[in-house]
């Protein structure tokens, strides 16, 4: 797989994961992003609105990309294959970028109160997003909410396992979309047997 | 039942969450509070140390219980028996007063964003603190997590059907616990024949 390059809007993801980590997400400012990232005011405002979009704009395409695979899953789909539909449409967008973003994701999370609080808002809203997807199929509650967080869960638990391949190379690579059916049948499985 | 008497710390409680739907959560400040309830900027800096913790206090006490419930379980407890004695000890904290305070609590967190994040969070950290315990006790992921999902949708699907309760009296009237419980079954039916 070629090396990653990184393009101006990953340069400014970069830059700015590493001084929420360093000074913390409340202290860092646009401008040192934009001098960190080696570009201008005026490129960051064309690819974010603010600071804070830095780290949402991946959110709603997350979101977006899991409603639509449910929604896209053949009428007769059962629930968890609806879900597991959605896992797979998402998982198209984790690039070797993503990848090689994620240590500098947990550290800037794991350094910061507030980013942890984005981060579980995200979760939240990601199972919101299914949730809703799963009822427009007609889905009864509380099946839908249910298959919603396995979803969630095995997104959560194939993302921790995807980012922490960094040696693996070609055939021993897995990929996200791989990675997240096996983690959703194994969640379905422990769901079954749960006493 | 006894008509609920309102100390000063449930006046304050119901002043806040009125003014919060009134005029948002941002808006509103300590002195319209106390000034709302009647009572001296010194009586609510006794009960709580700012406005945020008017309502993020119960979140930590309903986490304590439900964790203490899950370590309390005997030994041979399977995790959805542990869950349920979380839920059955924290539900001995609602009272009246969170009944009557259910639809003043709705409204303000339907008119606030900035309360539906912080509703949003107090999802999280339940199922973080019954994820916890239940590793405690041994049980392995991913089935601490999932059991602990599942704690807290019947927790959630509990509330609102104790909360809608109005006009049960008496014999009619489902606690919270027996509410809990049913619900956790219910769920735990529909996790068993997840397809």
């Amino acid at each position: 797989m070629a090396r990653w390059r990184p393009d101006a809007r990953e340069r400014l993801v970069v830059a700015a994961l590493d001084l929420f980590t360093e000074q913390g997400y409340d202290n860092t400012t646009v401008a040192q992003i934009v001098e960190r990232a080696g570009l201008t005011r005026s490129t960051f405002f064309r690819h974010f609105p603010d600071k804070r979009e830095v780290l949402a704009a991946g959110q709603d395409t997350l979101s977006r990309l899991l409603a639509e695979g449910i929604a896209g899953a053949p009428e007769e789909a059962t629930p968890m294959a609806a879900v597991e539909a959605g896992l797979e449409n998402a998982a198209g967008v984790f690039t070797p970028f993503n990848r090689e973003l994620a240590p500098r994701l947990g550290a800037a999370i794991a350094a910061s109160t507030e980013l942890q609080e984005r981060d579980a808002l995200k979760q939240v809203g990601l199972a919101a997003a299914m949730t809703k997807a799963l009822r427009e199929r007609g889905v009864p509650d509380p099946a839908a909410g249910l298959a919603a967080e396995l979803g969630v869960l095995a997104f959560k638990t194939a993302y921790a396992r995807w980012s922490r391949q960094e040696n693996a190379q070609g055939d021993d690579e897995q990929g996200m979309a791989e990675l997240a059916r096996s983690a959703l049948h194994e969640l379905r499985t422990v769901a079954t047997e749960l006493r």
